[in-house]
């Protein structure tokens, strides 16, 4: 059960399409699929051919395009991009695709993750006389590219690729091709899938997209994923794959796995649903506990808090019920309704949880004050005990690969022991899988290795400085 | 898990709030934690001891008011009300509360049900000289209000209640008294609660709500049902109740907990997570099937699915993943994708159903078309066997009673034997649940009796001439 | 040059169209051409034989319509109504056309005017037992016509139409006909025209607007006024008249000609330009000044600043230029630019001003505050004298028959004598127009008599207690 | 009377505020005033010392801001800018203020004018490696800036500007500075004025803007305007003025005292109500007629008209009123209405036309089609005789120094004799003011030089290849 929840935001979902005449329309269905990953502002460029249009706006990609802007979205090529959200109109200027006219041509770029060295690119080009319209680490890909000295375009692209450090899984476009690159470490998922021609005359359409299941609603069959390091080129001349770079150790996002992704997505080689189960398996025989039920906080425990009452043998239910009309603002009553805004999102279920005792299950403690509050409100109706199960470890250090985390005086798990924390928020007992127990879990060594630095505060990449690196741009500290 | 599914609709949601400084913006969060029951248009009414405020528009509660809007309905007093979608603006004339001034001072009501005698009444209104404003049934309630003979509002209103037929949950309210009434068969829910006075010197706050997941976010407690025939009066005396008729037979709407009502409330006397766990597991004793894994079509097969698991020892699993963005309006591609609609909303879980024989369970089948495609995307995405169990009898026949069921001739249960159906379908196997077990699993007898008209063709009310009934106002063929 | 302000507000602007497939399509443009008439919200009620459809919202007539919306409002019978700005959305309720089902069929009603006895009617008509759901006067007018004894609907509307006093212009339709009437005194204007069919086997399209330059727009003929007392009848058999009552004395609005109707309209059988061109004229016999230029404050004042101009010899100049993108709200700064509100919609030409002796020509002074602010600032360009010139004579008593005049208390002219009202607004000279120059330059005798009552507090219509008379519904006070 | 018309746009209004509290306050008021030179989008930068904020969208100055998105914008130093209207919602990728990061630090500009040179810098930039993210020609002098070797800003900006050729009148803010300059040919006004400290403690704000009418609404006080080939730098250490170039022969654009400029603006050192009011006279003089009445096409031709008039002693009226409530798109009936377009904002007032000889005023021919339908328009309602003359010379030649003139093939005046516009637009007769005459009544020679290009095809600038150049940004051909 993917999630609308807020507890954690990346950026971003990108999708690419190549040879379809309806390119820009398969590309809003991707965002749509991918909408998990970014609700703030969306964006699709697209070519005909000749010029390389593009129509990006603040909100939901439902919201944003319609029949209308997608017909000013012509041409059998697009790229899209999903971001997350933070406040204020002026971030549409850091909206994605960005386009520019350079030396190199037209070009429009999608990024998904996050660059270490980004701020020491930027003032070392600024030095250089460049000019940086948005405060978006991308902005800086683009200026690589255009000065680069490489002749060709695939060159200058994998030129200034390998300039950069950091996550990234990137799709661009020009008037007439598709490059689909990931970084040496592979940070940041990115597949490739194919649509077959209705016909013998026609090609196949080769799409691009973070997660698989963009590709179920547009009818694409996943192909295989981008390799860390690879540039994939997509044009007339037909698919072609390149290596920028070595691949480096794998450190790809484990937290994808736990939270992130949907979990009918396939991501580094490997479903996200079977990851979560065998998190909760995992979990169920590392914490074990004498309960009567298992209940998830919805919607991302939901398939550990399964694969923990399958392990367990304890029955499994949704004794917290989540309302998904809950938008963005809300108007709170004066006369505090005590936990209120957990409430609007979630309420329990009284007949389920009263007088039972209830292993809850969730994906993560960032500041623990919403788990203080769930535990309250299950114990408020009626639960004789509970338990928290947290599917993976404690969260200590702030991700600078593209994930929103807090700085680490404000995460719980940096600051307090178990035993404290599980004081603080009110359970009867709590207990975190173990790192090995996640790695396991997520299949560490069969497809890839994972990073894991949110939970280990070792960085598979160096920092000049980390003081000056923006764990993400436009962070929305919690 | 409640449902912004719109298989079914039902007109609608109704909260009122007694004795509050901020009794508008209570009403506003109750008609939020009802947003499932109508998301067409919402409106409020308030009065701040002189005048009855209204705001409504088209729309879901959030979108529909503001600080702003919140600050025009002032006053201790106020009442809500949820209106499914129907298009075209127009409908706005229909949107409730609706608010008269009459002889008996400014009355605003609010009404979740159907009317049988409505047009009748209406027509003899009419020739009398009475003009009609809106298309909605609920306008001859106020009419025939106004042109009692008695001389209490108090009576005027038990004398107009008499005189109608059908379904009726109202809430109304003048400039200083709410009157909360059930017709006669208790057809549809409404509840009272109560928020404590915060010290002795203020009065608590009564509220009523057509469910009690209203009273979780705002803090109120339950305290009981309604009675069918009764008249519940709010006002400077304290809370009285009369009998504005006898009770009849019981007829509570068996579909509120088969499908409509939250699973975290109490309707009817009765927990609705209870009930459907229970018709889960009368459905796995009365059509066990073998396979791998229970599959619910989510949201509002999941809690059925759970029982339905938990009674036939095979692994529930969240095989269909739904996607909770989805909005009004959707840009499908020229070249069709299979099933599109569907796809939007669910995603099969590949990792999970390849290979598997599944009981997939929902909670009706309307038409067919959409459980057609929701049982090939299962088989497309590799499940051996696809088993199909419904948590209700077959429906065929519509309403008059306030839900939203198509004519005779689209309902594929009135028209198709099981086996036939199965086949149109192309599940392994197909079975719904017994009249019997649905009965049992609902509590039939315990705190009240049931209406299964959907279900039998049976309708507890008599009508002049079925054909002259409007199903449903502003009824949605689907 | 009509005007976009909002001195003087009045209720409202009509339109009516039978036979023509475009009907909604012209009553929207005869709505825009009738824009200065009301501002608050419009609406169009059309009929395709069967239904009557409507469509109402708030804001501006080209807002409010588009191809979409105007779709909707199918067939080739419609009538249009323009309502002045108030605040808040719940004005909407009594926006119009009002449509009602009765006994009579489907009737939509649009209606310029105030009834002077809608109270007492209403308050008769709720004690039998109606119900309100506006707080307009005009809901009275439907509900007297469903009540009538009458057999045929224009025998009902006559009936319905005999029992209304005060100043009513109306336009109904039914499925398959309009009436247009006007009340006996014949307060508002409202005049017939003609569109010629495109060849023999057409009719022609009848239809009626508040003021002829409706007509151009839409490229009809305009025929003749709808007399006072009289109802024309425009079906199937063609255009019939008959009068509901007998004519009075005329009361024409003669604030019409000196204020709110287009000077390319033509009223009452007379040109608005010709009387503001004679208003003028007649303002510089009488109040002749020594001075270097003649400057209108615009729009209002332009025509009659001409006809001082001509009449009296001195140069006419646009000295004070007018903003006309200025909305309905605007932020001002916290440190107070002096006059800012008046500064926002006038800017004075300096080079104009600077040293000359100006006489400013307006229409009217109500409070008397927004006319020092404007002889401020003439005077701040450099002006050495400033003589004022108002174009009719102190208004000192409100409007009952549908103009928004303030209440005796807060007008300037009711309070203060001509020569207090000179050293409040600071000019060097100030007079009205006389009574009589006004009447004159009306025309009056000539094709109607007119109603001067907010110049004298001598009404023509009787009240039975004027303090129970709301002055105009839903009344600004300023 | 300026005019919200749409035969000639222009790019843009800008505005600067030096020192103030409110200072985005001020800006979007001084917008406000200029909002007649630019209805596309709009945009304000502010400073509060630390960092450049920007908001900016499509739309009315009064629609994109309100009290929250100011208080966006905080900081005592602010810039603003109006563009006018082309269709897409990519065109806010071409709103300014520009806001851009770079060895000098954060700049904001916005830029009145055009380059004719810009294409040839931006190909020489990206060959360098620079990237352009938008299409305006306004992006390369951010480029020049950051890329020039000077050291300090004020170095940097006037090597830029010594780089670009055309029309430019900019204002450009840091963190802590306002600059503003104009193009050594003056093509664009900019003036500069200045708001009184309150008290003696605090400085006077300083305030640059395209018009002066803009400083009257903020009540500041003309001081004089910013020179060509000036830049004037505002900051902590008071207003300092350099020249970054020579003076060139001035080529004030002419076009804005005939048609662009508010008349209650000041601009090169002259009324513009002055030199239009001698247009007239002039007209008067060189082309006679024997007519009843002048009828000026509002709103841009009533103040040469007034002129007209007064020099040949013929009566001026306004015979043809305009609609100001005309908005963008508008529906047209299918059954076309004669000249529809031009009724929607232009309508006769018959009871001045009828009969007589008219002489019209406008201020150009573009293609002829309007001017055709007006003196259709004219004659419909009766006139006699229709003698229409233009207050400036025929328009033969495109601009490129900021306005938006159609090409040659589409100007009528291109490729036609008078006569033969005569003749196609249907006048009695037709004469235009001479080149001379024209110049004479703009003060050529007293204040400044003018260019005339629009009517000589003379051009003040080199161009390398005239094809090449973009006429405007944006160019909306007619």
């Amino acid at each position: 059960m993917f999630s609308s929840e807020d507890k954690f935001r990346e950026e971003c979902g990108v999708v690419a399409v190549y040879a379809n005449p309806e390119a820009s329309k398969l590309a809003y269905l991707g965002l749509h699929a991918l909408q998990h990953r970014g609700q703030e502002s969306a964006g699709i460029a697209s070519s005909d051919g000749n010029t390389v249009f593009v129509h990006k706006a603040m909100g939901l990609v439902m919201d944003i395009f319609d029949e209308e802007t997608l017909l000013r979205l012509p041409g059998s090529i697009a790229i899209g991009h999903n971001r997350y959200s933070t406040t204020g109109d002026s971030a549409l200027l850091n909206a994605q695709p960005i386009r520019v006219d350079c030396n190199k041509g037209m070009i429009a770029l999608a990024h998904n993750g996050n660059l270490v060295n980004a701020n020491e690119i930027r003032s070392r080009l600024e030095k250089a006389g460049s000019i940086f319209q948005t405060t978006s680490d991308t902005e800086v890909i683009v200026h690589l590219i255009a000065q680069s000295r490489e002749q060709t375009l695939p060159d200058a692209i994998a030129d200034a690729l390998r300039r950069i450090e950091g996550a990234f899984s990137l799709v661009m476009m020009t008037r007439d091709r598709i490059f689909a690159a990931r970084d040496p470490r592979g940070f940041r998922p990115l597949a490739m899938g194919r649509i077959p021609a209705p016909d013998s005359t026609r090609a196949d359409t080769i799409v691009f997209a973070s997660e698989s299941c963009a590709f179920d609603l547009i009818g694409a069959t996943f192909e295989r994923d981008v390799k860390p390091g690879e540039m994939v080129i997509v044009g007339p001349e037909g698919v072609h794959s390149r290596y920028f770079a070595e691949q480096k150790k794998q450190s790809a996002c484990i937290f994808e796995h736990v939270y992130f992704s949907r979990p009918d997505s396939r991501i580094f080689g490997r479903s996200v649903q079977l990851s979560r189960d065998l998190l909760g398996r995992q979990l169920a025989r590392e914490a074990p506990v004498n309960a009567d039920i298992v209940v998830p906080v919805p919607d991302s425990g939901v398939t550990a808090a399964l694969g923990f009452a399958s392990e367990s043998g304890i029955e499994f239910r949704f004794g917290l019920i989540r309302n998904h009309y809950v938008g963005r603002t809300f108007i709170e009553p004066e006369q505090r309704v005590r936990d209120f805004g957990v409430k609007l999102k979630l309420n329990p279920v009284r007949s389920l949880l009263d007088g039972q005792r209830v292993v809850l299950i969730d994906d993560s403690i960032v500041r623990g004050t919403t788990s203080r509050k769930i535990v309250r409100m299950v114990r408020d109706a009626g639960a004789r005990e509970v338990h928290l199960r947290i599917s993976c470890p404690p969260t200590i250090s702030p991700c600078y690969y593209g994930v929103d985390i807090p700085t680490k005086d404000q995460l719980i798990g940096a600051n307090k022991s178990v035993e404290q924390i599980r004081e603080y928020i009110g359970a009867d007992s709590l207990a975190y899988l173990s790192l090995d127990g996640m790695r396991v879990a997520c299949g560490e060594g069969e497809t890839t290795a994972y990073c894991t630095a949110c939970y280990t505060g070792h960085y598979p990449t160096e920092f000049v400085d980390v003081k000056d690196i923006k764990p993400a741009a436009g962070l929305v500290v919690k």
